[in-house]
């Protein structure tokens, strides 16, 4: 038995994924900037991508711009943004719980004179509205806030968001970073009155290397990559067509019956909150109710380090996360947890569990029962 | 009877990269950063992919960082070194005839006050070496030329001109667009003294997507996209393991008995050359020699429009380019053989046509009957 429960981190690639890139690589193989019609076949792909793309989120497709991926979207809508904006105001408004894609841009643009301001959040990991509304005035351009916090599952309350930062500043541009969010909910940028949204592939089982970045019609941005002029000058380079494909078929899919999925994801994370809540002091890091995402549990187990516990459930297959993957092998505490305040003696011993629809009951039971007889054993020799 | 001749646009995914892709998308899935062992299998593919490549140049396989294609690693390399070194110097030394992903990135860094000098180049695309010498002095941070152009197919004296650029200022870093020469030559950084070197994945039977920026140890580069700090900060955002695997594979098997494949290229060069020669009105632009690269004949088909012949080889399944793909339909002069000087009358009448090892000389021998029937029948009805 295996359980894969590092969803967050990536995922397995889809059959459909597979067959078409398999397709693009293979047959329509051709360069979608060539005039001949090896090159349009190829377009045609990346048209249909953000066709299918630009229908999950009840925007036009041509909206929607590919990129190399998660960090790359998110740095493109922040430094893009500001960029292109600079002469309207220095300030840029963000979380204290962002990926490091947005965290590290907005600390470049300090360093090029714009003014950070990282807004708190509560105990369960929720940005505090009120400190938007003090940080967001005439100097503000632009707002990133990520939908779904990558080690918590935190939802963002976007709209009220929004709401707030139009109110204080109809101009400030409101990016979100939905690279956890999207395929996993409902969003419609909208509705929720926002200008430039992120996704990356290889979290809604298409492959590593692809993303995209929403960005609202007759938004101000400048591009951060330079060359051809492909996607209107904002993105240039080569079309990576099997990337581009695979992400508009992984989207289409993540959507269909996606609230099935959704109620799925959700019965798994009930599932193994009540059983990680039976293990003695055990306790669980963020909201446990359904206002939080569908397919992250962080869970804190005292007394056992979160790379121990993550090596032992390894030896029996079962793969989870200590942290968040996505800070390359970097042993420091979670930045989510810290700005979460949660009590010192959890956040060494911080565990993250993340599903996807794919994700069977019987890798939650497997894993339920292995905690279970592993924990009082690593409590043994633990000396924390 | 089908003649793919547009190799230097895209090629198509060789048999070993369509299954390593696979794998790595179906099997080996894990997220390189993460700690478990699903996250060190598919490290391993990074570490070997980079071995592979690191063992082709002859440089260490920590020399080697992965990106999403040559447009990226142009502009890491050229905005990475131009702001990591933007104390020591202002000046940036290009030649006429790069890339758009050289040649824009350059314009974006005089916008941030680099002064920016494009040497001339000679009737065959050879780039001026006493221009480079008089271009070179105490604040010139970096220079960089491309080692085959894309449209021609000239070979730029890269010895030659790091010996000037070093005698003039031993600091001057030296960047190499090697994206149309890397698979199809030798090719040795440190005996040519370059200090960086790009290369793209979907020019040699890797796909779209994925690139590498060779950077010698200690050299001062700053990253141009920021996150969770993979790949030594450099270049951050997850790996992408599929692209990355591939790219590795496709960079072992361009080098396997690369002699034999440099020599098919150069016979099917030779065929398409003499063919075109013995047709009316036909020039080819460019040196015809064994001194320009293997793989691209450029040609002028005096009194046919570019497109117009493009469009017609195309209805009988030949695929060749009408300048270079990069530009994304722009329908604009070629700017290779604008600075080459080359007859006006020529210029709209340019066509390329570009081989990789897997071409078969019947692809050349249908292209050149096809020629000589459709020459004379469009030349009727041409107006010039």
């Amino acid at each position: 038995m295996e359980a894969y429960l590092d969803n967050s981190a990536t995922t397995r690639c889809s059959q459909r994924v597979l067959q078409i890139v398999h397709k693009t690589m293979d047959i329509d193989y051709g360069n979608p900037s060539s005039l001949h019609k090896k090159g349009m076949e190829s377009e045609k792909y990346v048209k249909n991508a953000a066709a299918c793309i630009a229908k999950t989120l009840k925007v036009s497709e041509k909206e929607i711009y590919f990129t190399s991926g998660g960090t790359e979207s998110n740095n493109l809508a922040v430094i893009g943004a500001a960029m292109a904006n600079r002469r309207s105001g220095r300030r840029l408004v963000t979380t204290q719980i962002e990926h490091p894609s947005v965290q590290n841009a907005m600390a470049f643009l300090e360093g090029q004179g714009f003014e950070i301001i990282a807004l708190p959040v509560d105990g369960s990991g929720r940005l505090s509205l009120d400190a938007l509304r003090g940080a967001v005035n005439h100097e503000t351009i632009l707002v990133s806030i990520m939908q779904v916090n990558n080690e918590v599952g935190s939802v963002q309350p976007l709209k009220e968001a929004s709401d707030i930062i139009h109110e204080q500043n109809p101009k400030t541009l409101i990016h979100v970073d939905a690279v956890q969010s999207y395929g996993k909910m409902h969003i419609r940028p909208k509705k929720l009155g926002i200008d430039m949204l992120s996704a990356s592939g290889h979290k809604i089982h298409a492959p590593k290397g692809v993303g995209f970045l929403y960005i609202k019609e007759k938004t101000k941005i400048k591009p951060i990559l330079f060359g051809g002029g492909q996607q209107l000058g904002l993105r240039s380079g080569t079309h990576n067509v099997p990337g581009i494909a695979a992400l508009g078929e992984a989207a289409c899919e993540a959507y269909e019956n996606i609230e099935a999925k959704i109620e799925h994801m959700y019965s798994l994370r009930d599932r193994l909150i009540t059983g990680l809540s039976q293990m003695e002091g055990t306790v669980i890091n963020g909201s446990l109710g359904h206002d939080s995402a569908p397919h992250i549990v962080n869970a804190s187990v005292t007394g056992i380090r979160s790379e121990v516990l993550l090596h032992a459930l390894e030896e029996r297959d079962i793969y989870v996360s200590a942290g968040s993957a996505c800070s390359s092998h970097k042993q420091t505490a979670s930045g989510t947890l810290l700005a979460m305040h949660i009590d010192p003696a959890l956040l060494e011993s911080a565990v993250r569990f993340s599903f996807s629809s794919h994700t069977q009951e019987s890798e939650i039971d497997y894993t339920i029962s292995a905690l279970e007889e592993i924990i009082p054993r690593l409590r043994r020799y633990a000396r924390f």
